[in-house]
């Protein structure tokens, strides 16, 4: 079972790579077992070339370490608090893909100005606020950036926005599994992309308000009929 | 006849990918046989990497199925008004292409700035008005998708410029067959993205009026003299 | 002789796609014999993944076709004015590659701001002017189209600066043989780019004048020290 | 010892093409043995489909030739005034990457934005002053460009801030060895990507500061925790 999931994480990573989204080690993927509260993540700074299954950490809720000889990736405390506080999802990935972490560095939310955006996402995209140096340096860093997207919650649901930009930093995302969470990042990467040219050719470009309603309703509502009978997220 | 229709709407779909002009699922490709007025388009939400000749959906031009396991893509009846409304079109493709979506969802036309636009579109790739809350709403959003989109050719040839923009959402282009309605998909995101950097450079941009009208009659017109004796489309 | 220039044309063909500076067939490639006037030229219309050295036409410098079964490519009379008053080219090259079409269509000039413009352009890359509707539709368009190029260095030496940009269409480039024309293809498409995004940093930008003449001269200068002692243009 | 170097040597060489970071020729890495005070660098003006590792040229810090038959990159006076200048660097490299020239040529030091640029840059990339043409014209050009180079890091540390942009011209970046600055260079063409999306987005962009000095410290401080206990680069 853990085994599986650690195949499972690995090849998400890979997938990571196979999308563009990463450059060098600049990206982590983890999933949960929600049954034993088992997260498998990325080892930090390893290489994707020669990633095996095993070099991938096995912890606890906690991030107690429970199997793996390197140190799990030092964004694992962020997500950890995605999965402590957000109880329907099984994977979380982070990256620094160019187009959002863009829009992150520019301290700005991806607006949803169409229907590639609901698709997938329900609401704008937030960007966190700007975190404190109390945050920062009172050590426990990664633990209070997941606190700052937490907030952006407040009033969303994480299960129809899967994801969010860490203010001058990048994108997280997450989905059901692991292989869900990539393809919302690569997602977002897309519509971030084509919301900077939207906003370059347009300034004034807006969504068309029941557009969006209607086509994220199409595809995941009480009665969506995008796909097939037994719909798969791709 | 109709199998071999099949397999040209696969290889057209799979064309799509090759060409760099989807992501995921997110296009569909239909081809028509005026002879019987068949349909062949794409099953909804599957993977273009498992795809088959066999998945393709075959329907009658009111959107009965006529042959095929899965259910068609979503998009089928915008199609179905398309190749109702005009007469000399044998393939339509519908994708959210990076450049081309970027215009639809600024709610702006591509304007013809040059002779690689002139040299497949005639006049401006329009972009069609904001669809009202009833056409979203009303139970058939993607048929009223083919009707704004059919408002925009009331007096413009949909033949001598295959192509539109749909308002928040997303590029759709036809032809005379499946193959020629991508290959018309293609040149217009590449016309977009020239037309994007060209506004760029110089918001003033305009085109030569008599050089478009020249361009386009030497590929296109009665005395074209573009490409060998039996001009080929490509 | 011929038939070397054939398989050289062809390669310096194919070389356009592996770069990445054309679409379908949007490109031409030629090159002639100063010996006997002989002028190779790439057929018209037909797709790069076909084509083969038999398929190249040969004409003289009036545009008359020696060998070949296949139409030459409809720019031919264009590349016959540049070979006709530029005496020391072996090559020339016409695309429409994406940010070098997007100067041209914004009706601007590439500004020399660098060293890589200046390493291969000693000026600005210039922006013919608009043609006249005479010029466009009197017959010898393609013709025409060979004069307003040839007009802008009318003070300016095409040797030292071997391409322009055809207003509202796109760019020319030569050199002293087909493999040299298309390199400079490549390199002013590069400086294209870069010059966009120059201008979109700092619409101030400007050129260091002894660092542009120094730069020229270091490669291309009498005392040019650049390369190894044969030195080879790449 | 020195033949391993010049394998070292022509595969970061190498690697500048395989991360699309050089069109042709345009690029060289060089590396020093600080036993013997060797430099190993390119030669000048090989295409590298064909460079091997006996074409590579080693010189002393005065740049007299020591080993190899080709003339040594034209750039070489510049990386010999780093390694004289900063003592712990082991490798540099000279690009004309896409996105960091742009930025040259545009006289704009890249700002740090976001963590990106921080977790491997401390500082602004800065952009050095316009030459003169004293200093241009002068009989020792390259030589020149390393001094205006060092002047930018009379107050910064080259260690933590292993790049700079020479105005006008493109980029150099360094660290402990020829991989190490390869590494550097393809960061800051990617930081040089974001940076300019983002201030295309939001022209007020700004880092937090203390988020910044966070992160550089989380990877490269005493305290550095990021990666394995045997932390590496990459």
């Amino acid at each position: 079972m853990i085994e599986d999931l650690k195949n499972k994480v690995l090849n998400a990573n890979l997938e990571l790579v196979r999308r563009g989204l990463v450059l060098f080690t600049w990206g982590n993927v983890s999933a949960i077992d929600r049954l034993t509260g088992c997260v498998v993540i990325k080892p930090s700074g390893v290489p994707y070339e020669t990633m095996a299954a095993g070099d991938m950490v096995v912890t606890d809720l906690d991030g107690k370490v429970i199997d793996g000889r390197l140190k799990p990736s030092s964004d694992l405390p962020t997500h950890l608090v995605l999965y402590n506080t957000f109880p329907n999802i099984g994977g979380v990935v982070h990256t620094h893909s160019t187009y959002a972490t863009a829009w992150a560095q520019a301290g700005r939310s991806i607006p949803n100005l169409g229907t590639t955006h609901s698709d997938y996402f329900k609401e704008h995209i937030l960007c966190t606020r700007m975190m404190t140096s109390r945050e920062i340096e009172g050590g426990r860093y990664e633990h209070e950036t997941g606190r700052v997207i937490v907030e952006c919650f407040d009033a969303m649901n994480p299960d129809s926005t899967p994801g969010v930009l860490v203010n001058n930093h990048g994108p997280f995302a997450w989905g059901k599994d692991a292989d869900n969470a990539v393809h919302n990042a690569a997602v977002m990467e897309e519509v971030a992309k084509i919301a900077y040219l939207t906003m370059q050719i347009n300034p004034q470009s807006r969504m068309n308000e029941p557009l969006t309603r209607y086509h994220y309703e199409r595809k995941h509502g009480a009665k969506a009929y995008y796909g097939q009978e037994k719909e798969q997220e791709s």
